[in-house]
């Protein structure tokens, strides 16, 4: 395999059918291995109210429990990942969707309950690359929800930026792997009003003054030092671009 | 590979978590090549249920219009195939679950709406024996629901004896296939009230008699005739057993 690109779309594009269909026909167009993973959106809050399950809040964040996690098997490893899946194929593209139990796919590691409890969260331990490598090679396409398991027998609901790192890293123990996130801007903006002032590049130097300047802050911050910590294990890249410019060159790319 | 054997579980296993375990440790024990086919239970009507959707029925049957489709995709190819796949991860299984849209695994045909329209409800029309040889090779165990697609982007909700029976047939491609129904009693009995009085082996020549005598009958009628029409095709035997008996040789055996 001459390489692998790994992409991650979140919400954004979920929630919007119109936005996931030509998302969904670009991925198919991608040439070469490719992996997708995909993250939630608000269907799952949606049925959970619904539901009238009780949303328990600490810190500011949500606590799974298992109500909630089979709320999200269904709606991430079930409608959304199929209903993916499904639409791929009609693109021509052989996709096969895979949460973490799949194949032991990859496993997870429920969050310590100490000092707080989040119930059935939890975080990457293991890629399966020998996995990976045999579907890849039989010109599947993965297609991978963030509900993993903890080969126990108990799923686990994790975050699709991790798990896309993880896949990646994984990926790249087979072939030189790239990792896109999708998301609603075109990148990193030194004016974030104003798409013309994409950064193209940043790389380990480049980050501390950017920081520094407050050109990248709140949600960025994460995104951008998850990404340098992949580079830095392994994966060749990392991409953050608007989900409608995959098959171009616009957007951030962190080496 | 020497044989392959294809079981199918229905709602009186998926409902009893602990029927479920019980079962799913035999499974995982089963020696061979190996496929599970599960149906859906009770938790998709719940479901329907507290979401309020209106179930339309015409003689006596279920349309599955999309809000119901969206329901038993979530709940049969998310929730569902998601426990069973780590439930056979925990006991030593390598599973990995499928709906009929992964890896183009099986395609459905939406069920001619004249005379009457049942809605996103399929017949199975392909079985990609292929696909089902890398994964047995690979040493996987696919674990499907009864959730196939068009092709064309569209989830189709089928019945789950006929997906048993059609992969059967597929498995047939690869190796000698044994097609388990798993069900409440030990097989067919000649009095429904004693489990002693189990019929251990029908065949086309025995089950005419059977039949007219009334002792085959009600339900029992179009599962024992789909058994020998697949056993016609090219199953080498279709069995129908208690889901406890899985790993003895208890139960009406059509050859």
């Amino acid at each position: 395999m001459e390489k692998i690109t790994v992409v991650k779309i979140g919400g954004n594009v979920i929630d919007n059918p119109e936005a996931l269909k030509r998302f969904l026909e670009e991925f198919a167009a991608l040439q070469g291995a490719k992996i997708l993973v995909h993250g939630g959106g608000k269907l799952a809050t949606r049925l959970a109210e619904r539901l009238e399950l009780k949303v328990q809040m600490v810190d500011g964040r949500r606590i799974t429990d298992k109500g909630t996690l089979d709320v999200v098997t269904m709606v991430y490893a079930g409608l959304i990942n199929k209903q993916v899946v499904a639409g791929l194929q009609a693109a021509g593209c052989n996709a096969l969707g895979l949460s973490g139990a799949d194949g032991n796919a990859v496993t997870a590691r429920r969050r310590d309950p100490n000092p707080v409890d989040y119930g059935f969260v939890g975080d990457i331990e293991r890629v399966d690359s020998g996995l990976l490598r045999r579907l890849l090679e039989g010109g599947i396409t993965p297609v991978f929800s963030a509900i993993m398991h903890d080969g126990q027998g108990t799923l686990l609901n994790c975050n699709a930026d991790s798990v896309a790192s993880a896949i990646a890293l994984g990926a790249a123990e087979i072939a030189p792997a790239d990792l896109v996130f999708c998301f609603e801007k075109n990148g990193v903006l030194r004016d974030p009003e104003d798409d013309t002032t994409l950064i193209r590049e940043i790389t380990s130097e480049t980050y501390a003054p950017l920081k520094a300047d407050g050109i990248v802050s709140k949600g960025m911050i994460p995104k951008i030092e998850n990404a340098l910590k992949a580079v830095e294990k392994g994966v060749r890249s990392v991409t953050i671009k608007h989900s409608e410019n995959l098959l171009n060159e616009i957007g951030t790319t962190i080496k």
